[in-house]
């Protein structure tokens, strides 16, 4: 299997941070379903998860993903329905990790992504031959909204993503942005 | 001066394509905005400039620039002020060109982009060794909007960019993502 194959990304929108450094579940946005799904598809990753509790969120997210997989959508644009399949909602980070065990028979390495820079991080290339090296593992990317997951979100994770460097000191991308970029680094040519 | 900063991004809104290969002038969208300036910033690109010729859309872009640098959006996150700082309407790529040329005294040379491979492009290690062998030379990165930039505008081109390819045969990212990994192929560590 492809190392791509073998991860798993999810959007997690409970819980982060918000502004104020409080702990919130935030809004599923359009348009983080819709690129990261193409991104995800473009470099062939096996499942993008909407991480949310909020049953109405939930919901939104089923109701764009069906009108672009079964609805008016799919024959409107095939190319959006191929990326679409990738998307599953689910209620949390272990609902996620179990729908993948359900899947893969194995539990998933959970890598956290974040803007700031931690100690005991792991870069890209060391991901990347990490994956190339286990060619059975399972791995799930986690990505934060709002201002960043948590640390119990944090806690979780068997690996810390080193943080994009643009060269300067800003670190401020959109997360559809970071996770272009992630995907590429790791499995771009 | 660094690569980056004699770099200039232009999107596209007219002329480009529609889904029915016909030449139409896109609306601009919120997010394109934001995220592309965002990554903009992140890896410290000269300026970025909105082209459309149509007036209102030209307002609507000034419109969000003003709040988020000089309303009430600039206090509450400078960090969005940091990226909009570099943005920029023009009419037309003849009038980014010309600004462009005012700042530096020099015609840019123009890359254009597009999802499908084309004869003569150039690759983004070449686009590096380039830009690196001429410290003096500036550039400017045309990305399209709809389905993608019209043969007019191809035409333009001094230099075309190979488009990004994820291993398989999907290439059907969002403009923001593509210009997002674009300026991190081009730029990143």
């Amino acid at each position: 299997m492809s190392p791509a194959s073998r991860l798993s990304i999810a959007l997690i929108h409970y819980p982060v941070w918000n502004k104020n450094r409080e702990v919130v579940a935030t809004a599923v946005t359009n348009l983080d379903i819709h690129d990261i799904a193409r991104s995800a598809r473009t470099y062939g990753v096996a499942r993008y998860y909407i991480v949310t509790p909020v049953v109405e969120q939930q919901k939104l997210v089923e109701k764009i993903r069906t009108h672009w997989l079964e609805g008016w959508g799919a024959t409107y644009n095939p190319k959006r329905k191929a990326a679409l399949e990738l998307l599953q909602t689910e209620g949390s980070l272990d609902a996620a990790l179990a729908d993948i065990e359900s899947r893969t028979g194995q539990r998933a390495r959970v890598v956290v992504t974040g803007a700031a820079g931690r100690a005991n991080s792991i870069g890209f290339a060391g991901l990347r031959e990490l994956m190339a090296g286990d060619p059975q593992r399972h791995y799930l990317l986690l990505l934060g909204t709002g201002w960043g997951l948590t640390e119990e979100v944090f806690d979780r994770g068997d690996y810390l993503l080193e943080p994009i460097s643009g060269g300067g000191d800003y670190n401020h991308l959109s997360v559809r942005s970071a996770a272009a970029i992630m995907l590429d680094r790791l499995f771009g040519k």
